[in-house]
């Protein structure tokens, strides 16, 4: 019985964790900005490497002046994943909006009718990832459950207008 | 009796709105731009034309390519003077958020907590104005009200977290 209860090996792991809502709604979004196919070789795994970021990684990343792109980019599909995500589970549509202030700081918002469902300050943003798929995936996974309990809880106010 | 029903003339009319809770806080907006003083000689109505235009002004302003950023900074500053005057009535915490998606299309936002007090599809925003101080005053004054009767309804979304 003892051993159901150890970690399994990190490609079990892994499986479980790409199977999940949140990070098959990543994967899509992902393949859906590869309209030349470029990455049709590429596993899934592969696909998620810039949401991913060693330790050292971190580090190696200057915070001065605006994020790069590229980051400032992938900082969008993660949440716009979220918001997928969160239509799929309730039904309901889900627009992000984003305000950069500067140099890295800013918020990021996604709403369901008049209702915040997530609600995220913004630092360092030119560090953006995570250090290991399974943290990926749990952000997203917790940012996913806590908007479908706000919707859940205040309906009338996501459902405001409509 | 029939007198004070007639429209009064219009400075009066204009000093009726000047005082409005909104308009107060546009005009207060403005001053705050003004740190060198320039404007200090000119009155509040004076300050407020930039935000008046009469139609074959709107139609003179062509809708080709980017709004000009003049316009952008009086949008911003119309919606920042109604966040303040619905935190005054209200004492929330109110912040904007704007997304421009492309030649003058986008969004403007106005967050209470979790609940979105203001929801305002832009269009058009080249040609951001109002006919007449008493349009502007009506139409910022509608927003507050509808703000405000918002954060009464459903005051816990407003609070969340707080």
């Amino acid at each position: 019985m003892a051993e159901t209860l150890e970690t399994p090996p990190e490609a079990d792991s892994d499986a479980v964790w790409l199977a999940t809502p949140f990070v098959q709604q990543l994967i899509k979004q992902m393949r859906a900005q590869d309209s030349h196919g470029h990455w049709d070789g590429k596993s899934d795994l592969q696909l998620l490497k810039p949401f991913i970021l060693t330790p050292e990684e971190r580090r190696a990343i200057p915070l001065l002046g605006d994020p790069d792109p590229e980051t400032l980019w992938h900082l969008e599909i993660f949440y716009n994943a979220i918001a997928v995500a969160i239509e799929r589970e309730t039904g309901q549509m889900v627009s992000p909006m984003m305000k950069m202030h500067h140099e890295g700081f800013g918020r990021m918002v996604l709403l369901a009718g008049r209702l915040v469902v997530v609600n995220k300050q913004l630092r360092d943003v030119h560090r953006f990832g995570f250090p290991s798929l399974a943290k990926l995936a749990e952000a997203g996974g917790k940012f996913l459950d806590e908007a479908v309990a706000m919707i859940r809880t205040y309906p009338d106010v996501a459902q405001y207008g409509a």
